[in-house]
């Protein structure tokens, strides 16, 4: 039993309220209570004391929309339009090297990135899922994997049916570990079939999971779409019933007014990405509309190589950013609605509320502490929540625990997965450089 | 003299060709020499040899707009609209505490958050500038102060006459110092008139040194200006003589495209500020077509009240995104554009390409090492100059010299100055929050 003991304590058990003299008291991988230090510390005079001066205790950060493995092409395809970054550059380069090796170690690589900047779970899209999860397991972060499906056959995977069938193999194999989840994730409106969707929904269902896919991310995605099918993809996805609390839809760039009032009515969640959607050209999502509808909005990195960094601190403070330069209102996504949106609400769209995002007796104990005031760059500190939000950096993130294991302690990961991070950063150096590289 | 031996050299000589296996030879605050590294360790034995591992040498960044001052303040006012920002939080927060003193204190924390980010210029616009200086000289960052007029009376001066001649005087007082240099910096066309723009474009043209000015950076002023003296205030600073190769327009977010010609043509400089004109919902500058016409584009920071922080990092990478995702165009504002912006762009917007913003024999030994491979965020490295464009951040920058001098080694402030910091540090804390929540 641990006694956490922080200078501010902030819950965010959908509330921004700021705690001072109190303490987060945990047993294996449980918050089993909060309270005021005095008192905690006498009812429970033998739990470890670990006193975390100047800090402020909160929980976890979560990344909802990643590839992780995809770490491994940071910086292999820049200053190219959509077009050209996917058919000359990324689509080559997957083709090529997205072997089980270079997932695994692209996530290794993501998930010791993510840890180190205070983000405990990460909702990832990729092939070998069975990878992204031992990657996970060995660095040390929790996980949503996805059972990934595009229609079309790469390394991976043949045919759809073979992607369902890989993907809930994996999930079986890593059923007893508690920092392993999983969703149903089709990859996008335009490589997966109206057949393969009703049967990933009808999944969905069967196993009680969220659906994780990319939506409306570019304006030709929905003209195609309406010149092909003669429908916007959001009516066809309403069509197959995937419009539901279930939709973590990812992008969302174009999404009229009706579909956000639709989103919200239904409870689905948009998942906003805007480095991404910036550094691609694809536009600007609608937050602020979004918000004001009531949708659900939460935020991933992307990948690395639509991205180049995976911070969600530098990710959430753009989001904000964005949406009160775009909406013309300076008050639009709030520092308190930004902080929400990367911990209670991300882990409300992932349907586990009841398991991390918070910090409630009960919850998973994934926590992180940030320093206050032990640089110069992080002072002076008026207001603890706008401080976080527009001030907040990876490189103040100082602890991590995950399901109660401490994984970063002042900065550095902790015990064998800093050996195995350090080799997969020589061999990534050494080998992954080189085959980038000849593939061209 | 030293010679510096790094694993990649960036010199940004108007290129960005980057160089392996060379060196760079230091004497006193100056580059002497640039080479092979074999034929510059025969040629110099005595050189003290610094070798510099799988780091990047280039030179340090310049922040084209601060309001260093300003630091006491940040996270003092987030989530306002610009005008509740300002008259309901700033002018009276600066009416009440805006001394010596606070601009000290400020001034001394935004040197060294920047110069532990790797920006070893900054150029200035705020009240005592004397005290501006004095603090970046104990710090160790070169600065270009302004002579600062607003025209109406502050705790530092009463009318625009007694401005100029205390800036004036600061001017003379470090004469002597060869990383102190002086911009004249009239407020904003709202808050200067005809008569002392006049002068201080006088002044400008005899003392040879930049104009830096805020020029439209909402639509409000533009429209205010517009109904009250029947024209636009880029029309007024036309007829005033100041649209020239001397000027810096600060914002510029809504010029149009006449005038993005008309700067490109006179070779006029827009400082590109995103994050504040996004926080404060002024709109989204026209950076895609001032690149296009041909405009010299820089990036500033603004004041921490603003922004929230002063790291070119964050703010260039911002810029270039924004620059894509605003346009349609992902391939505008390349990596190369932006790095460029950064440095000997930004040079010569300040008069100042013959001493800083490059690595070139002759020039000041203004220099930064960028750590590439220590940590996983770091890994790979397809590009160098995508690397540090997209996934450049203040925490990897290693080691810093200004002027010849280290002032920032393994992260840490050398000597004295981190000392001082720390006491302003403290002193922040004890101080200044409390004095900022009694005003309220």
């Amino acid at each position: 039993m641990q006694l956490l003991i922080p200078q501010w304590l902030l819950c965010l058990n959908h509330t921004t309220e700021v705690l001072e003299n109190h303490a987060v008291l945990i047993q294996q991988d449980r918050i089993l209570a909060i309270g005021p230090r005095d008192e905690l510390l006498q009812s429970h005079p033998n739990a470890e004391r670990i006193d975390l001066p100047g800090q402020v205790l909160m929980p976890g950060l979560i990344n909802c929309h990643t590839h992780a493995a995809m770490n491994i092409l940071r910086g292999a395809a820049d200053d190219l339009a959509l077009h050209d970054w996917l058919q000359t550059r990324i689509w080559p380069l997957e083709g090529e090297l997205a072997d089980a090796e270079f997932v695994y170690d692209g996530t290794v690589l993501a998930a010791a990135e993510m840890l180190q900047g205070g983000i405990t779970t990460f909702n990832d899209m990729y092939f070998y899922p069975d990878q992204v999860v031992q990657a996970a397991l060995d660095v040390g972060s929790r996980v949503f994997a996805g059972i990934t499906v595009i229609e079309f056959p790469t390394r991976y995977a043949a045919e759809a049916k073979q992607y369902i069938e890989l993907g809930i193999a994996a999930r079986d194999k890593f059923k007893h570990e508690n920092t392993v989840h999983w969703t149903i994730a089709p990859h996008a409106p335009y490589t997966v079939s109206d057949d393969t969707f009703r049967h990933m929904a009808m999944l969905a269902e069967e196993l009680d999971l969220p659906v994780h896919c990319h939506l409306h991310e570019t304006a030709s995605e929905v003209s195609d779409a309406e010149s092909r099918d003669g429908t916007r993809p959001f009516a066809r996805f309403e069509q197959l019933g995937l419009i539901n609390e279930r939709l973590m839809a990812v992008h969302g760039v174009h999404l009229n007014e009706h579909e956000l009032l639709t989103m919200a009515e239904k409870g689905a969640t948009l998942v906003h990405c805007p480095a991404s959607n910036l550094k691609l050209a694809s536009g600007i999502a609608p937050v602020a509309k979004a918000l004001k509808a009531g949708v659900n909005v939460v935020i991933g990195t992307d990948g690395a190589a639509s991205n180049n960094k995976l911070d969600m601190w530098e990710e959430g403070r753009l989001a904000s950013l964005l949406c009160k330069g775009a909406s013309g209102d300076a008050t639009a996504f709030s520092a308190g609605e930004l902080l929400k949106s990367m911990t209670c609400n991300a882990a409300k769209a992932l349907g586990a509320d009841h398991l991390i995002g918070r910090i409630a007796p009960g919850l998973q104990a994934d926590l992180i502490t940030i320093a206050i005031g032990e640089a110069a760059h992080q002072l002076p500190n008026h207001n603890l929540v706008s401080k976080l939000a527009y001030s907040g950096a990876s490189r103040d993130v100082k602890h991590v625990w995950v399901a109660g294991v401490q994984v970063v302690q002042s900065q550095q990961l902790v015990g064998k997965r800093a050996q195995l991070v350090g080799e997969i950063m020589r061999k990534t150096q050494r080998v992954w450089q080189t085959r980038v590289e000849k593939v061209g």
